[in-house]
């Protein structure tokens, strides 16, 4: 089966580990490997390399490439960044182009799953259901009223071995977000789709007939010499837009979701990094990680890999992030707030700290 | 006049900033100049540098030549620590070698002093009063009810242009420290003395006599090869006493002491330091020294002297510290418990830090 993996973001929230240059997937944020390589060892019950096809910005290919080397994934490469629904085009087109037959899971690159096993057994039912022909998302099972996620309503009985998406809804306040909870109709909408090349093309087709146009032209390049100067001149003409805006909420055929109790994060923030790996956290809740001395010291997320001694003393609920040329100091619950530092620093002209 | 300079201190106060082979005089903490170097420019009203003997510990001698370069200033070094009353008395001997025939003042190198010019006043007060072979002391006029510093219980009415000391005070508790502020009798303690080395040397040979033994053998071996290796010797097999406990609680002299309000402080935390330099404090309150970026942040101290970025978001009374090697983040009201850091690093054997 084959996998679209979309490693386009550039966010900014994991500042200072995170920069313009090496984003958040191309991370160990978790302590274990970058989110990237996570996410390509995750699929492995249901791809093998050679079936993952990596989207991603140009700027980035060389990195990933070295992250994965050796191993015999795709890479395709973005001169601008498009949005998804360019992007999950692209790599629907690629991967006919590979032989696939069947349906394709798109997946983000820098997502969290606690529980890998739920996730792929959910990933091979969309697959299945995919086969005929419909799209199909995985609907995250929603464990607190968050705001910050999209929702999927889903129909109050199964259909065929799902539900069938009844809407695609905005991020809700918290009154409304409390509300989808506690119906059980509600699921967090994480990105994650399922469907064949020629489905994903016909939508396209349908509802972006631009998008459809650069794609085609992209197509007719593939294995020519033409091929990359092809794809910049497309993708310059290309509008920004996302899948979900441009074709999930448009789509006049039937689409279904499987929901999904798999551990799943999209790791927002510094915060919702360390919520997650509670685990490792001591005995007064601090999650410390490289050379580092904790003193009365409680709730903090400290993290030093850059080599240089970290010490605290008398801290509560304070994120400190120690890197080779910059180092963050904040209030954890501010940590999503990340962003005006970065503001600050392009206003400042620091160009060389983004 | 004659200066002694007591630069033997090997703090631990201002860590990561000061280590062992640099403790806080030879740092630059007010954002000035290293508080050895304002030290000695302070004496300029009373002494040339040629008036100034500043002992100190051997292994820190280097440094200290580094900064007063081309400076005439004179340097004594004790091969060990052996707390004040060695030390002025070897200072004594120094200044009487060096032909001086007047009152001598004896001073730490590492206060802060925010009123120089009241200070020199007094201390030219001191100096004369010291003149007729009196011990004269300069005791601050305290501000609020410190627990950290010692007293001093001055007489009613004036004496000999000063008043007289009725007694040397232990440091108080906080009821007592209150009623020492309320009676108006009562002044700080800073370890500041003025007498002619004759007196300082009779005080010795009557209350410390084998000190005194020791500083003859080292006297009779100035200007001779053999001097570094008596005072090696000599030093060996000193006491560790300070001169408040061994002479100025002791002797059955009268001593005197002048009132000094001139903005006095010993500077013994961050949080002191942060206090005294409010005049460099943001419109928040923040003191940030280097490269910095501040939001949403009040009444922060944030050092960054390394040329690392520190960024701070959302932190209120917070103290960071960063060095080259090491990092401090702390509760600003818990400065002065760094000690407990460095008995972390002692304990962890990580000697490079300390």
């Amino acid at each position: 089966m084959h996998m679209v993996v979309m490693a386009g973001g550039s966010g900014t929230r994991f500042w200072p580990a995170s920069r313009k240059d090496r984003p958040k997937q191309f991370l160990n944020i978790s302590g274990k490997e970058p989110m990237l390589v996570e996410t390509c060892n995750r699929l492995h019950p249901l791809a093998r390399d050679e079936e993952i096809i990596i989207v991603l910005g140009e700027n980035h290919l060389k990195q990933a490439q070295d992250l994965l080397e050796g191993r015999k994934v795709h890479f395709l490469a973005e001169p601008i960044g498009r949005n998804t629904a360019p992007c999950i085009g692209f790599g629907a087109i690629y991967a006919s182009h590979l032989g696939c037959k069947g349906p394709v899971a798109f997946l983000p690159a820098d997502h969290y799953i606690g529980k890998p096993g739920a996730f792929t057994g959910n990933l091979r039912d969309a697959l299945d259901i995919a086969d005929s022909g419909a799209i199909v998302t995985l609907g995250i099972v929603p464990t607190r009223p968050d705001t910050g996620y999209g929702y999927i309503r889903k129909s109050k009985h199964q259909d065929n071995r799902a539900y069938r998406v009844e809407a695609f809804v905005e991020k809700p306040d918290l009154h409304r977000a409390e509300q989808y909870l506690v119906s059980g109709e509600y699921l967090w909408n994480a990105g994650i789709f399922v469907a064949t090349p020629e489905t994903i093309m016909r939508e396209i087709k349908r509802h972006l007939p631009k998008v459809f146009e650069g794609l085609e032209r992209i197509r007719r390049a593939l294995d020519t010499p033409r091929f990359q100067e092809e794809v910049l001149n497309v993708y310059e003409g290309l509008e920004s837009i996302s899948f979900d805006y441009g074709i999930m909420e448009k789509t006049r055929e039937p689409v279904y979701v499987v929901p999904s109790d798999c551990g799943w994060s999209d790791v927002g923030s510094w915060e919702s990094l360390f919520v997650l790996r509670s685990e490792e956290h001591d005995k007064d809740s601090n999650l410390a990680e490289g050379e580092t001395i904790l003193v009365d010291c409680a709730e903090n997320f400290v993290s030093s890999r850059n080599g240089r001694m970290v010490a605290c003393l008398g801290l509560k609920r304070c994120l400190v992030v120690d890197t080779q040329d910059a180092l963050l100091v904040a209030d954890l619950g501010r940590s999503q707030d990340v962003r005006e530092i970065i503001r600050r620093l392009e206003i400042n002209g620091i160009k060389h700290l983004l």
